[in-house]
């Protein structure tokens, strides 16, 4: 095994095998404009949008997943018969699976300034836009964007569907930030959440760290402060996805994927030559960022420094307005959004569940070994 | 209290207000050659040295103190009695103290490219130093160096002084990775080994992070490939040190020290606005840069990424020659050579001891809260 993305692959393919996926069609909102919490105006707002199972009649069965940084509104599914990846929780998401589709009506939504900018099956406004009234892409004149504005577009997509309650709002890693700004924001309509390696606050720490995922961006002159040709990505992305791949992994399972250091001739006799696991994380993460757009990076870097449960001064006493029965998962060797903070979180709400997913893979196991949880989530689902 | 190096700081005055520290002399040792385990000749190497208390008859009370990565030979003490700053492990060197100078004759060496190559209290030498043979900085032409490397210049200084056995040999962090070399390599000479905050080994999850300290060097322009007018250090150099300071800090110590990012109006309004915690990270880390250079960082990099206990392809076994009484000290909230990297290399060395040092401040933990175990560091001095 190459890389870890390749086991990723790989894992993939073999559920591919095993189980038919659903083939499920991407689709668009358009929102004529939409007002962020920074108070700017957006026209012409569109972003991608997919549902797997059936709304029932009284549009009491919605389940909302919302997505990770790096990710889309793919949760589960494929969009072709051929493609390769497929949904990043098919585990559980499917006909008779944890969150079971032949019950739930599942949805998802691309983010506004989704990091796949230039992924086909994704949708999104972002700085990587074109401003409707200059025709040229927004860039940094895009205005920052928060937590809060991901969930009143997903709101505003509910709203057209008509489904004034969902039944769950769930979301791994940043989808947590979401899943509990939707329960915070909307108490009376939001009847379960559970956030996976999620936590409801980021700390000075996790938000240092993330600015580190900008800065090799920010410190490429080829990024231009923001002013590069959209099909000429500064190659700081690569170092930024290189960055975001190695924090989301865990010691245990990024050690069997990259070589160590110790019997490599080169190292040692020339300060020049490059760490062989530096390399290959380097090839990784440029395969990763193929469809990725710099900027669009930052702005979710941004939104994730920003995150506090209700965009107050007091994410402790929002989190006490919250309704919703709730299960955290957090990951037992997540260095990122670490068990610590989501139990710091949990301590403000007496009535929440807390299990933790065991694993190899530190963050990633809120993806990777999710379906170790299935029995729990199903139960979850059922009260 | 601004930053926690300005705590570090304080906490070091309030030491000096309490107690009278000794004042210290630095000297130097100087050898005509020096050949590095890589194979080159280097000539007229100069390292600076000191040590505390007493030499004794028959040279049989000698303990090593070996610094970790940003460090110098300044473990204890003060050059002047204007000193602001003071050893770093005063705590416990000194009269009296758990590593008891009147007891005990205390040294110290600078490293091989020593990271504070601008200090005039260091003597290095490193890729900022004049090459004999062309009058100009080594830079990039100056050899790869390993722990081992430090070591053998250690040794040139003990056989000058006619030091054949070591009472015990302590060090924190990239010390400890000196001090466990010393054990490996001269199994008959060391008679007491405490690795502090250590590893016996660098997987690749570690040297990626390294590598991520030598990126931004790396990455600046103004870097040159190393061929940068020493007084004109490359930008990339603050960022090495902001990244170094925080991957050595438990976020319970970083949150109390840097600001969160909620509340501050210019980040939610302009992308282009810097994290507060952010910029005055960088304020941190310009202050302790202003003595340092960017390639000695780049050296001192890879001479940690290369560690591996005796330097061969099998770490395990060359532990097993230790004959020295073992006692293993990390930091409980150690993130960056965690107590799992330690636990690891003990298992191989089944009669060593070990000990948890407990703190908020991680990493670090082994310098500030090194105090917390100087009842059993004098109880293992004594066996």
């Amino acid at each position: 095994m190459k890389t870890i993305w390749l086991g990723f692959m790989l894992l993939l393919s073999s559920l591919l095998s095993a189980t038919e996926l659903p083939l499920v069609q991407k689709q668009q909102l358009e929102l004529a404009q939409f007002t962020t919490q920074s108070g700017a105006v957006l026209k012409q707002v569109k972003v991608g949008w997919e549902a797997y199972g059936s709304l029932n009649a009284d549009k009491s069965n919605a389940i909302l997943i919302t997505h990770y940084f790096s990710g889309t509104s793919h949760a589960a599914g494929k969009y072709r018969s051929t493609d390769a990846a497929a949904g990043y929780w098919d585990s559980i998401i499917g006909p008779g699976k944890a969150i079971d589709t032949n019950q739930f009506y599942v949805l998802s939504v691309d983010s506004l300034a989704n990091l796949n900018a230039f992924s086909p099956d994704v949708i999104t406004t972002g700085p990587a836009s074109l401003n409707p009234d200059t025709g040229k892409p927004y860039g940094l004149s895009f205005p920052v964007v928060t937590i809060r504005d991901f969930v009143e577009v997903q709101k505003a997509l509910l709203d057209q569907l008509g489904i004034k309650k969902l039944y769950a709002v769930i979301g791994p890693s940043m989808g947590s930030f979401q899943a509990i700004e939707w329960a915070v924001s909307y108490p009376e309509k939001v009847e379960r959440l559970m956030p996976v390696i999620g936590t409801a606050y980021i700390d000075s720490f996790s938000a240092v760290r993330l600015e580190r995922w900008a800065q090799p961006i920010k410190q490429d002159p080829a990024w231009n402060k923001g002013a590069y040709p959209l099909t000429q990505q500064p190659q700081g992305l690569t170092r930024a996805l290189a960055y975001v791949i190695q924090d989301a992994l865990h010691p245990d399972l990024f050690n069997q994927s990259y070589p160590a250091p110790a019997l490599d001739k080169a190292i040692h006799q020339a300060i020049q030559a490059e760490l062989p696991a530096w390399s290959q994380l380097m090839i990784a993460a440029k395969q990763r960022s193929a469809q990725m757009d710099a900027n669009s990076l930052l702005y979710l870097v941004r939104a994730s420094q920003l995150w506090r449960a209700g965009m107050g001064d007091n994410w402790q006493q929002q989190l006490k307005s919250v309704k919703a029965k709730t299960l955290w998962l957090p990951a037992t060797g997540d260095l990122l959004l670490t068990p610590a903070m989501a139990k710091h979180s949990k301590a403000q709400m007496p009535d929440a569940l807390y299990e933790e997913i065991s694993g190899q893979a530190g963050h990633l196991d809120g993806l990777l070994n999710i379906q170790s949880k299935a029995e729990q989530i199903r139960q979850f689902l059922a009260q």
